[in-house]
């Protein structure tokens, strides 16, 4: 089988799992009172020009949203978020569990528009609604798209006159980073946005995340939050060296680049091929779209998602990672 | 001014206010143990013909709301709602505060169709999405229109395939039972639902609403998520004597049906005098078009809601009460 | 039978419900934007000498207990309570359904001590504790003692040295206030605390409470909280009438030396009867020791509540009321 | 520095390093759908004799509480734990976030008493409190002790008797299964609980708890609430090949009992050394009494936590891991 699922679903790429082995059996403090975790947080200082940045390391994405958006909210503080927002669709209501609504806003591509926030901003005009008050992005989007730092700027101000948080989920920070597409530095999304998260399980970590927060309304009491959301681990040390490793010589970026690479070779050889595209390929997840039959016949060789049933045909997400290889990509087309 | 702002801003009608005022010097005991809460749950279970049914006293209309869906709901499961739901738009979150997401289906006069419970039912097929476990709906709207019984039995066939329950918000079931447009008796009512409140609010009573559970499965411990939510009041057999009153000779029914025509006559007037309507007039809540000069010069003189605005013209909310007199109505008129 | 069950059993004290009779075809405002609502708050401000109070009203006591705690506090921070504090044994876990954990002490007598709050404040220090944030008390407690000046201040002092805030639960702050024992005004309690309430339920209201809100950090978007609650009514003016004349010729006062002056002539009868209680009496709760056969002897003519069931005796809780008369005390008096 | 500060603050045993190593760039489904974890559950299954149960992974101890607890209540049922549980001690007040009470009980030992979940169960009477649901004991407890069979049964026909569930917090399961103390097998005590918790992260994993449900009642959806906290982690398989290492050729109680075989040669020779233990050394947690001078002497070679602090003197928390060397236990008593 090829496989096409996902980007989260072998360990981790060598040189994390060799940083891991060389300090297995070595004491670190906990909860992220280590070495490891101190240097990688300075890491991310200097990565972002940011150098009075939280950096707190958590296990997952979905404890990663939930946790900074309880921590960020009050009650009844609302967040907007695009309809494929992945809070909005894969968290099984976790946003709202903690208590929080959803204001969902359509879009062509899983790209949010700045007078999209305005509108919203000006419909929440009274105390029987809640108050839109953070924007949740994703970057790349649950499309597979690429926001340009115009986009995001624009985003940004948008907040600012709102009186919004921009929050950026970077579960695929590294191929929005190493995409073509994109024109920001991690400094850069530091700088536009109040938080954002840069994100390990699907850019070659074993298992994690790193939070930066850099607006200081955002940080007080933000291990509280952690530790009564589950989402502080004693272990924190083996999140922060498996970050130190993809952060150095571009390690985090080339993978993205990567993937964004597979994904791209295989969006064109499907178009060479005569079929058609859903959204933009920019990334490494694509969404062509695949007959009923032309489906069938490819699960029997190929795993992958089906995203969008339609009465006469499919859309289809294929997914790249850093460790899919060019004979993977090459065999797929094959099968077309 | 002329008062067209909403139901719930006098008193009690007289009749309320006698028994309140007749047995206000007598003991009763608290939390709903009283002689006033026996005989008047006695009463609804003879008009509901439900002998087992449950019934609670609640002061108002989103506590109700709120806690009827934390006490029939789990974590994970999900209402589903019109987008003008009063849950979804006026409520600041309650629900979502109570953990729970909201699926919110569009519609062009408020009324819930069949066909969008199964298809929510079909999207949500994975354990990353919640489950949409109950539909909420308002009789009669919050666009002011009226379910018919073979809607609702509907809407009840389609959550049965679908393993959902029905709650019936009926903050408004005075006007959706005084209606011409209506079909079913309390009765039905309680018999095509799962539990559904009777509003007092802006029925006529001072202060309450009353919920009734038919659904033995929704039973269990409700006292204990009342008392949790704040919603188990003390002097529950205040509420409970004011229904004793509006439940009798058909007090309630006909306090509606004056709303209604109260309503209807205006809106006649206003298409009589050349005016579109927004949505179609079935009850006490109409919705006329207005330019925004006349708007303008209308507020000088009534106080009434601007429902949506546009950018030529507004949609305006004109609502009648039980206490709404022909000279009120008429003096709006003379005003277009 | 004769009732000593409970203070809040009867409707209201005739003045209360002659304003509700006297207003209740007047078309008010809704949700406190109404003239009583602006009056009583005027007057709330000038009797506490704060005009920078925001007041709000609720329909009860866990609703506002509840209200005000989720709007003061972040999710990490607790609720320091004596053990038999309102809130911690009677609402079924309501401050923890709204996510706070609560700090419990043992007290002899329902007041809190500022040495308590120093040594919460001190155990509590780590990320992996909640944050002690909150002193919660009652005035009277719920074992009928009365604060003093001295007291209260103390526990201000201890609050300020340890970052919390002090609230107080006033849901018979009328018997407080009427208390031999009491040496402040309602504008000493507004000035030591950062909120309160005033309760009305108890202290002959039909409905309602007040709460008084003096720290500017606690004020913002609290009305926001109240509607997502459930607490923000409609009705709003009719809890604020009631209230209007409550705190008019001090009703509100009279009311409550009343109740203490039924309270202790009761306890004065029973002491001179050979019994004695288990607290001191200081107010409209008393606390008297019977055996296991006078207490069942008593049940056939009494309704009042046994508080604790100790093996070999009874700890009663026997309460009056503003309605109470003094031919019921001396029957009581006569059964012993 | 000689580290005794806690269990957890290596990476992982070599036997499981090496299956993370050797399947490190295989393919797996996520989010449980491996055989990784298919062959674990079985494995789990055949080892409890349980054909039927629940196995699921989780990556820590807090936010897997938190998942069992939110998935296994009502919002009004409350918990009863020790005053030493990690519940209500070290987690931030995860357990109230998640909206539970805990009712707390004082024990010598940190072992709950049959007769204690009676009492509790005796008190909560009535719906205005909250309902004992579920008894969270820990095996080895907070303060290193360890249950016997019999202790265990007399909780569960405890919780049994007052319908209850009885929760296993096993953090430590393998120190208490490795102890000398202990007479259970991981069958008998899948057999006595309702769910349980293997513990990996203390007990030789790099990261990661496996919860068994054996109770059919518990077991319904659990996968949504695990989602809807963060508990679901994509990558699953990582965790179950974990376990897979631990649970072949008994490594997962060989590393618990050396565990404790360290910390008993500590504790004998501290104790040799004429030093007092505050708690009975039982397993690898062992509690000694030390002078504030010793304690300051010691903070200078030794890491490790400062238990309680007394006027004159300290409880001190010394803990072995799987890791611990005799040297490190011999160079400890060297400085006594």
């Amino acid at each position: 089988m090829i496989f096409l699922k996902n980007d989260y679903s072998v360990g981790a790429h060598p040189d994390v799992m060799k940083v891991l082995n060389d300090n297995n059996l070595v004491y670190n403090d906990s909860y992220g009172d280590d070495v490891h975790s101190a240097r990688v947080q300075e890491q991310v200082r200097e990565m972002t020009k940011q150098p009075e940045a939280d950096v707190h390391f958590i296990v997952g994405g979905t404890l990663t949203n939930r946790t900074c958006l309880a921590a960020f909210l009050r009650p009844y503080d609302a967040v907007v978020t695009t309809t494929e927002g992945h809070i909005a669709v894969h968290e099984t209501g976790a946003i709202e569990a903690a208590g929080h609504r959803l204001v969902e806003l359509t879009t062509p591509d899983g790209k949010m528009r700045p007078e999209q926030i305005d509108q919203v901003a000006a419909y929440h005009n009274m105390d029987q609604m809640v108050i839109p008050k953070i924007a949740y992005i994703s970057d790349t989007t649950e499309l597979g798209t690429v926001y340009t730092e115009a986009e995001l700027i624009a985003l940004r101000e948008a907040c600012d006159r709102n009186d919004m948080y921009l929050y950026l989920d970077g579960a695929r920070l590294g191929m929005a980073l190493g995409s073509d597409l994109n024109d920001m530095t991690m400094a850069d999304i530091a700088e536009i946005t109040d938080a954002f998260y840069i994100g390990g399980n699907k850019c070659g970590a074993l298992l994690g995340e790193m939070v930066v927060i850099t607006n200081d309304e955002l940080k007080k009491n933000f291990r509280y939050i952690m530790r009564q959301n589950g989402a502080l681990v004693a272990k924190a040390s083996l999140i922060a060296m498996q970050f130190g490793a993809l952060l150095s010589d571009g390690l985090y970026e080339n993978l993205g680049r990567h993937c964004n690479e597979m994904g791209l070779k295989l969006a064109e050889g499907i178009v060479a091929k005569g079929y058609e595209m859903a959204y933009r390929p920019e990334s490494n997840m694509i969404f062509p779209i695949f007959s009923k039959e032309k489906t069938a016949e490819l699960e029997k060789e190929v795993m992958f998602q089906i995203w969008e049933e339609h009465p006469d045909h499919n859309v289809v997400r294929l997914v790249t990672s850093w460790a899919t290889k060019d004979e993977e990509v090459e065999a797929f087309l094959e099968l077309l």
